[in-house]
């Protein structure tokens, strides 16, 4: 005799799947749906198919959309001489929400991790190559912002697209970059851990 | 220009109504679909829309079910001389997994809490005494075991209950118990807040 109704148990099993929910929060976020009266689970439901049915990857900027190229990339607003390399869709939403970005971007598709086995074959290196390449044929020069996340794996990854790019750098057609590292606004001097510490220290400026 | 789908943003909204979930998380758990090629979305919609068709209340204990009258109500092996009135249906699994209770169930859908707004009109206490007339017809005398959470509200509602059923108290056709109170299993006495040593205290027993 089992407890709970089978399809409540199946909606537990899916919700436990994602990142981060333990059978608790999953049970708790099922005994949510059960309790409200407003069909919030339909809800969920139909907007969990229209994604499926309406969204795609923009076959430039492998971001998610849900046109045939994506909204950043078909602008005529942005530039082209610059390419913003991250590991996932939601980077590209983090730096668009602050506004301090005008170039194009490019999604990897994670990192380079040998612990979790992802190698460089897992990862979109041929197209970022071949994306690099597209946009020398209107531009003399690229700039290549590598915006991987500040860990062994975003800097092993930042090494490999140094290496991919190679042949373009010697012949002055990219350049590559990284994102600065140092002390975050707001952090503490005295909790920063050894190497954001060496890093703001060598990275240091003339005021 | 938004920078995600609109499919994707109103997935994004709808996990965030969750429990618990806010929107980082939220985003999360949508960019493990965008990522996942395997169909988890559609799964999920799926069991999402199957559990809102088949999943109704038990008109006799207020838990979950998609039959008539849930499995324990019907269930013959089950002493109807004891009801345990819980806060939630996920606290008639907690007693069920621990295979410790023989007796039928009452869900109360919640308890009183003056600080959220929820009084006791919003609670099933006019179906609970009901269903004890109804218990009392084939017993005669009943236990109805109060397991609302060891908080004040839990507390406040266990004595609404005593009130609610103080005349079939007073005429010996209905005996009201609440679960003990005390140190759990594996607590550190030296953590333990004042409240639990005190019932601690109070309850103690003859080794």
């Amino acid at each position: 005799m089992s407890v709970l109704p089978s399809s409540v148990e199946k909606v537990i099993e899916e919700f436990g799947r994602l990142p981060g929910v333990g059978p608790k929060s999953a049970s708790r976020m099922v005994y949510h749906y059960l309790r409200s009266s407003n069909k919030d689970a339909s809800k969920l439901a139909n907007a969990l198919i229209e994604m499926e049915n309406s969204v795609r990857t923009c076959p430039k900027c492998f971001n998610v959309t849900d046109k045939e190229v994506c909204d950043i990339c078909s602008s005529p607003l942005r530039k082209s001489n610059k390419v913003c390399v991250v590991e996932e869709p939601l980077d590209v939403v983090a730096f668009e929400n602050s506004g301090i970005y005008d170039g194009v971007y490019f999604v990897l598709g994670g990192v380079i991790s040998p612990a979790e086995g992802i190698g460089a074959e897992e990862l979109r290196f041929p197209q970022l190559k071949r994306r690099v390449m597209e946009l020398l044929e209107k531009e003399d020069e690229i700039e290549v912002i590598i915006a991987t996340n500040p860990s062994l794996e975003g800097e092993a990854t930042a090494g490999y697209v140094m290496d991919l790019l190679g042949d373009l750098v010697k012949s002055n057609k990219v350049r590559v970059t990284r994102l600065a590292m140092g002390l975050p606004t707001g952090a503490d001097l005295e909790y920063a851990d050894r190497l954001t510490l060496k890093r703001a220290l060598e990275g240091r400026r003339n005021i």
